[in-house]
């Protein structure tokens, strides 16, 4: 929150730059007071924010459920709105329409000097005016003062939301899921985006017949709503299943689809911008462009995935190789600028920052986390919690102010009938098939209340209103932000205030320890002690269902784990022994500790496995020589709190746990089956 | 820091505007160049930080200890700035000058509207442009790119650092020294100033003499220069101070005369410029106007400390009536939102945001801290502190890299030298002689080892620059921006640098327990008990030489505390009777349970002040009801952690507690002599 709102904080320090001089007064005088008014309005945010937080504390201290902080900042929001659209009839000495200038042929280029008898000015584009609204300038001037750029919450506020999720995604459940959560999040987006938007061209057709469309509205159009809407935001009902304890399995599921449909609608989106098929016959079918459109969705995909995790990577083998974690503020500081920078660098590559930001805090939370210093671990979290949590209720009470301050909403009736119509159906398109598929796979069947749970749960937040209010130049694209906020107000306030009659509805049993199997299986040891066929069994069908996974389950163990961070294995023994140089040069001192305390014949009980895990680091010795008395690094306490979030997460499942044993060939020198 | 590096972001998200519509697409194509230009240099800084951060961390590692890392920033950022300026000879396709149009009168108006070919583009005010530089615009257009908004430093990277210095005050050291800091920082950087001002005032002369000088510059000006060089930031020997545990009273002088005399600078400068002599004669010696100067002074200081007391004290209240401990997340949220709108509030009302925010800063560290669940507490000062180390090493990298990509640098060594010589004179007569005032009244005597040991870290650092930078338009100002950068330069690299050797060449002792006082008084519970007649005889000197402060402190204690914070004595006990209802109304049940476990018998030992202080808290009952299970809100454990912080502050000196002790009349009911 503090980058957004310091944004508009920003717009105002442009309005009072030092260059206008002081001998002009008058503007200086202007600008002075544009930078006052900047701050009346951001004070306003920041006065809802803190009415929202106070009223959010209210409800949450009298257990009310059917009112999340998101919908309750809508609220406030729509209530401020009302307020500025209607409060302000007649607006003061303002309103004088800015002065204008011609020029004799295009394009607008970003910068414009400006001569005022002998003086120059520099303007900076701020964007095109309709025509239409040159004349509305000075009525509309207040309402304008409090819209922000729209590139600020792609730029400013959707990354530390975005990181946030990525980075706290670190749960067994998360893993377990993984499978199933890609396919929704690929496969069900590329579903749902296509569903809505044919359905949303027929609807435009009929708008068309009956005369209700008053401007150009293409199939591209159509196929763009369907992708940015098909970005599922949860968050009201993830809060409640939080609070609940609802199944973790449902919460993984959930809330892994709604932050990889995230990315996947954003790169789609752009796919469809870059739909552009050459020749007069525009917005028609044409294969080369809808093939490079596909490229452009693979390759800024992966371009992006790469970005992120390479930051992420590199993060990790700086806090493992550098004793950082001696200054957990050097550390929290490196680790803040590092992600960041993948944002940027993304951007600057012309790939997508959010996106790369994401997959970086995945990286982050899977790497990086385990080298950090215990402080650092609760600090970035912290930090990024916090951000997070401003962010999005800013968003969200934004989103509440847009409503009755936007100037160019077109509402369509038929338009937003026919949309909840279609995400309906297209999430429906989404969930069923897809769990059907996926069940035949699973062990763990995804039961139809679960279904039904993610069918309810298809609410639509802060991503779909970003990349919607993104573009709002044409009469499409304000049809569809317009419906885009109706949608988004619908869905958090019914959806999100029926989670909880819903989950009772569906039977769904709360009140589970996240920690714990939904079915105990005590067949953990046996399996590993290797004597009970039936989890041979099972084995292989979860080999065959998943061994793409199980094969980077394994790579990352071995290999990427012991490079990237103080736990897993000794190189020394998962490499070739030709490596053996290299290996014992990145491993770590601490990792020879981890085997020497495996092999001690004391340790070798059940948890066996857990121990060679990334659970086992020493807590004495060679560790603690780095921090002087001033730092208060304590070995003990890290490896402590290390210890028990590790053996949560490497409790994953039976099967992966047999499979890290086999990979390792250390324990338990069985036939490899890969 | 986020804020200030998002910024740019911004800028860039301008660049990109929705509204230059699809079909345009060589203004989109240019939108995006720029977008991702500004995100690479923005990456720039980053990775300059991360650089910096990685360098910093091997210093500490080593002990280095005569780079701080401000200093090592500002050499990555020297670096930089030599390869943008030398490292790009030839600029690339970028070089074409900006289109121009004109309007025959003036003045420049914030929006500008742009008529190309019947589009209408919305163009906001970036700044004059010196005539000289048109022509210039093509080569230099590189470096303006990594050239921020001078606003930025002001508005967006200073509140942090000045935030986190006045939370971070609440230390005895400080209290105890109260008085004198408030003497240097406000006596000290007034005689600075005006030393400074009319030493430079006869260098200007000088220059003109022996015709050094191109262009107009007036006494206000070096006045002004006197205002801004007057802005100590010691932050190098500060940290030198914390790392080697050196004397308790002098890291108080030091930091308190810094954090303060920020403020002081930044209204004095204000009020240098609202110095407008009316009539022809300006620049002359105007009566009225001078007034109306120290009336400005006055009222937006008074007005910005008001503000800023006002919001820590909201928010002290709000946390206080509120459960919202319960919630940490939110408590974070709610502080961090309404520290934040302190200085928008400020700045909205025409005073000085930073000022506010600084004084928001210590009220909150001094009240709403002490309602804040432990949580909270390690949030809030981990939040700020990264934020604040963030902004610093930003602002220090941003000036190594100001001095070779400023496109405006006036490098006079006639005034160069005269400013060294000048600051030099005025910190020393700002020192030496207050010391001395200081001392007449001081038990503690400002020792002599002590007074060099703060001559010599009369650093210069980011508010000096902030201030410099801000409006650099005219000759003067330009020159004057020069000579601050380089003055920082040298201060923070030479006296920086050689702090450790002064410190053992002025013999203060270091390694000392910081709380512990430099002479352990074994009278303070004899005060207590008013049987030693030489602490009473003590108490009467230091009555006499603060009275003001020592109402001031039992006002607090009796009064402020007990309505604003849960903790000091019940306000039934110490308001007049007739306030009964109100009385208990405002006092918090946990304060009755500090005055029962006052008269639990076992209790009354020699801790008894203590006990009845800020410390003593229940640990059970009342307080603990209101979280659920899953907030995790420890009472134990916040009282615990708050306990030990707070005896650490209630111990300040023997004499308040006598008088705390007295304050109260419930302990010791001997006669007042207030």
């Amino acid at each position: 929150m503090i980058p957004m709102l310091m944004m508009m904080k920003v717009m105002a320090a442009s309005g009072q730059e030092d260059a206008a001089g002081l001998e002009d007064l008058a503007t200086e005088k202007e600008a002075e007071e544009s930078h006052r008014q900047d701050s009346v309005n951001l004070l306003t945010f920041i006065l809802l924010l803190t009415l929202t937080i106070l009223t959010i504390w209210l409800f949450k201290h009298r257990r009310v459920r059917f009112l999340h902080e998101t919908g309750l900042a809508m609220i406030y929001g729509l209530l401020v709105g009302v307020i500025l659209r209607y409060g302000n009839p007649a607006t003061s000495h303002h309103n004088r329409s800015p002065p204008s200038c011609s020029l004799a042929k295009g394009p607008a280029r970003s910068s414009l000097l400006l001569n005022i008898s002998g003086k120059f000015f520099e303007y900076t584009l701020k964007g095109e005016i309709d025509s239409r609204d040159i004349h509305n300038v000075e009525q509309n001037d207040m309402l304008r003062k409090v819209t922000f750029d729209p590139e600020v919450f792609f730029n400013i506020l959707l990354p530390p939301i975005i990181f946030h999720a990525g980075y706290s995604l670190k749960k067994k459940h998360f893993f377990r899921n993984l499978g199933s959560i890609l396919t929704y999040a690929f496969l069900g987006t590329a579903v749902s985006c296509f569903v809505i938007g044919n359905l949303m061209y027929g609807v435009v057709k009929l708008m068309q017949v009956v005369g209700q469309l008053s401007d150009k509205f293409y199939y591209t159009d159509c196929l763009f709503f369907g992708a940015i809407i098909s970005a599922t935001d949860p968050v009201t009902v993830l809060a409640i299943f939080n609070e609940l304890h609802a199944d973790g399995d449902l919460y993984a599921l959930l809330f892994g689809e709604s932050v990889m449909n995230d990315a996947v609608a954003i790169v789609l989106s752009s796919s469809i911008m870059a739909y552009q098929p050459r020749g007069a016959n525009t917005h028609m079918f044409d294969a080369s462009a809808f093939f490079k459109s596909v490229g452009v969705f693979l390759g800024i995909f992966s371009g992006s995935f790469m970005m992120g995790a390479a930051t992420g990577v590199v993060t990790a083998l700086v806090t493992k190789f550098t004793k950082l974690h001696c200054f957990p503020l050097l550390e929290t500081g490196l680790f803040f600028l590092m992600s960041w920078s993948t944002f940027l660098l993304a951007e600057a590559c012309g790939f997508t920052g959010v996106v790369s930001v994401l997959f970086c805090g995945i990286t982050q939370a899977h790497y990086t986390y385990n080298n950090l210093s215990v402080e650092s671990t609760k600090r970035t979290k912290q930090l990024f919690e916090v951000l997070h949590f401003l962010a999005e209720n800013f968003i969200f009470s934004y989103m509440g102010l847009a409503l009755f301050t936007f100037q160019n909403h077109i509402f369509s009736p038929i338009f937003i009938t026919g949309a909840f119509v279609a995400i309906f159906l297209g999430r429906a398109l989404n969930i069923y098939p897809l769990s059907f598929l996926l069940n035949l796979g699973r062990r763990h069947k995804i039961k139809g209340n679960f279904q039904h749970m993610m069918m309810f749960a298809g609410l639509r937040g802060a991503m779909a209103f970003a990349l919607a209010i993104r573009d709002t130049a044409t009469y499409a694209r304000q049809m569809i932000f317009t419906t885009t906020l109706l949608i988004v107000f619908f869905t958090v306030w019914v959806f999100g205030g029926g989670t909880t009659p819903m989950l009772s509805w569906l039977h769904i049993r709360v009140g589970v320890d996240p920690d714990q199997d939904p079915q105990p299986s005590a067949d953990t040891f046996q399996v590993l002690q290797g004597d009970a066929p039936r989890a041979e069994g099972q084995s292989k069908t979860k080999q065959e269902s998943a061994w793409l996974f199980r094969m980077w389950y394994t790579f990352d163990h071995n290999y990427l784990k012991p490079i990237l961070t103080h736990s897993g294995p000794p190189l020394a023994s998962t490499l070739p022994g030709y490596c053996g140089p290299l290996a014992s040069c990145l491993t770590s001192p601490r990792a020879y500790e981890n085997q020497e305390q495996l092999r001690d014949p004391d340790r070798s009980d059940g948890d066996l496995s857990f121990t060679f895990g990334d659970a086992a680091i020493a807590t004495n010795g060679l560790s603690g020589d780095c921090c002087g008395g001033t730092t208060g690094w304590n070995s003990n306490g890290k490896r402590g709190g290390s210890t028990s979030e590790e053996a949560l997460e490497r409790e994953l499942d039976s099967r992966e746990q047999e499979l890290l044993s086999r990979g390792t060939r250390l324990v338990f020198p069985i036939e490899d089956p890969i």
